[in-house]
C-alpha cells in the first residue's frame, strides 16, 4: 500500500488535535446496512478501527466521537463498546453538530479532526482543522479533504487516519 | 473511478423522469441472501443508495419504486425506510408490473427509468425511456441497457445512476 | 470477464445431464460462516445461483443436488427455497455420496456433474462426467476439474457453471 | 496465486512443530465485527480455516490454539466446533499468553507456531519458533513475522499457513 496524500503541515495540524470526529456509514462500515423482517438488523464494524480509537486515546490523549445522520441501536453499542465519549445519531446537520460539540467541550477548531464519506458530511469539514475521507468516498468529499486514505470504509480507513495522526506527534516529539 | 458510459441524449431522457423503478436483489445488494435455520434472514443494503433515493426525491421531485421476483419481508422494511412509493414484491413478470405502473400512474414511458442486473429484467426494459445496469450485472443485461454503470450492485450502483439523472437535469437548468 | 476454460467436448457431455451436483461452502458461499453466541448462525449465498438453478431445470430439465460435509440448517432451508432434489448434509466421503445416488436414481456417470472447490470434493469427480471449480478453489482441485470458472464462490460461480450447460446444449439444438 | 514468502529453514522448523497459535479478528476473520442492537452480534470464519485446522490434526498430529483480545463468545462456538485445544479469550498481554500455554503443556518455543495481524499480536513472535500474518496485516506486524501469506484475514490465510507447514513436514518425509 502506498501512502496517503498528506498535507506537508500536517504535523502542525495533528500536534494540537484533542478530538477525532468521524462519520459512521461508510466511514467505520463499508456502507452496508442488514436488514431483516425486523428492519435494520447490524452494521459491521471493523475491530482494526477499533484499535485505532484506543491508541488516540492511549498515545495521544485524543479522544474520539461519533457523529451519524442515522438513529442506529448498533452504532450506540458500537460507541459504549469503544469509549467513545460524543455519540451524536439523527444529525441532519453536521456541521450545526460539529458547531455544538465544539462550543461545549470548548474547543478550538484546530483542535478537532473530522473523517467523512458523503456529501453531507462536507459542511463540517469547515469548523474542524484537519479532514480526511476513505479511498471509495463521494468525489465531492475527496475534493473537499485533507486526505484521501488508502483504504475505503469499514476496511481500516479510520486506523488509518489515527496512525497518520500518531506517526505525526511522534515526529514531533 | 472512470465515468460510465452514458448516451448522449441523457439530458433529454432525465428531464422527464418522474420515477426510477429498481430492481433488488443485484441492484441494491450485491446478490447475497442470508440463511439461517430460519430461512431467510437478512439482506444487505447500501446506506449511499438511501442518499440516493433521497436526493432524487429532494432535488428533482423524482419517487424511487422497487420490483423484484422475491417475497423478502427485508426488502419492505428498507422500502418503509426510504419511503419508496411503489414496492412489488414476487413479480414473475416484471415487464407486466412495470406497464401497470405506468398505467395506473399515468406515466408516459418516458417518464420512467429502470435499473436492473438479471435477464429477467430485460424485458421490462422496453417500457421505460432509461435503463442502466451495474457492472456485474449478466452480460444479457449489459447489451440492453442504455448504461453500464462503473459500480457494482450493494455498492452505490442505484447512486451513481441517481447521481448521473441529478448532475442531467442540473446541466439543463 | 473472459470465457472459462470450457472443454472442447462440453455439448456432448452437456446434452446428457440429468443432475448437477453442488458442494456449499465456497461454492454457494464464499467460504463464510456467521457464528453468534448461539454458535453457526447464518450462510451468504447468492441470488443469482438460485436463478441458475431454476435456469437449469425449466429450460434443460436438469436437477440439482446439494453434497456437503457440514450439517447446516441454513444450507436445508436454501435447499427447500431453491426446490432441491438431492440434498446430502454431513458427508464425509463425497464418493461415497455421489455413487450412492447415481446408483439409486439409476443415473450413468455422464449424466451427472459435479461442482466443488476443496480437497474433500475432488474424489468425487471420478464418478461423474463433467466437472468444474470456482476461481477460488484449492489448487488441488483446480487441476482435477474440467472447467475452471471465472467467479469465485459465493459470487455466481454456480451460475456461470449453469449458463455454460445451457449454451451448450442450445449450441447442439 | 504466487507462492507466499517462506524461509528457506521452514522445513525444520516446521518439523518440530506440536501446535499452532493464533489470533481470531483479522486472521480467522477479516476483521469485521457485525454489532446489532444487543451489541456485538456476529463474527464470519472461513470454513476452508477449519478445514486447515483439521488437516494439520489429521495429516501432522498438530493441534490449534485460539488466542485473542477479544471477549467474543462467537469465538468459543467457534473453538468448540473445530476441536480447538487451547482457547484464551480478553487477552491483554499475548506474549505472557503465549507463554503461559508453553510452560503448562511444556513445549518449546520451536514446537509452536503463532498467526497475527495487529501490533499486539508482534510481542508474541519471540517466544515462538515460525510467525506468519496475512497478506492485509499491519505494517509492523508484516515486518516481524516469518512469513507473509498470500491471503488476507478471513479469507483462508490460515489454511494457507497450514498448508506451508504440511507441505514442507511431508518434503521432509
Amino acid at each position: 500500500m502506498t501512502e496517503a496524500r498528506v498535507p506537508s503541515d500536517i504535523a502542525s495540524r495533528a500536534r494540537r488535535l484533542k478530538l477525532v470526529l468521524t462519520d459512521c456509514d461508510g466511514v467505520l462500515t463499508d456502507g452496508g446496512v442488514y436488514y431483516s423482517a425486523r428492519g435494520e438488523e447490524m452494521k459491521r464494524f471493523n475491530i482494526r478501527d477499533g484499535m485505532g480509537v484506543e491508541r488516540l486515546r492511549n498515545l495521544a490523549g485524543i479522544e474520539t466521537g461519533f457523529v451519524t445522520g442515522e438513529m442506529s441501536p448498533s452504532v450506540v453499542r458500537r460507541a459504549e463498546k469503544l469509549g467513545i465519549v460524543e455519540c451524536h445519531l439523527g444529525s441532519k446537520d453536521k456541521a450545526a453538530t460539529v458547531r455544538e460539540i465544539l462550543s461545549r467541550r470548548h474547543l478550538a477548531a484546530n483542535e478537532v479532526a473530522y473523517i467523512g464519506d458523503d456529501v453531507n458530511d462536507v459542511p463540517a469539514f469547515e469548523f474542524v482543522g484537519l479532514t480526511a475521507c476513505p479511498s471509495d468516498a463521494d468525489e465531492a468529499v475527496k475534493s473537499a479533504a485533507h486526505i484521501i486514505l488508502e483504504r475505503p470504509g469499514g476496511q481500516g480507513a479510520f486506523r488509518e487516519f489515527a496512525e497518520i495522526i500518531l506517526r505525526a506527534r511522534m515526529a514531533r516529539a
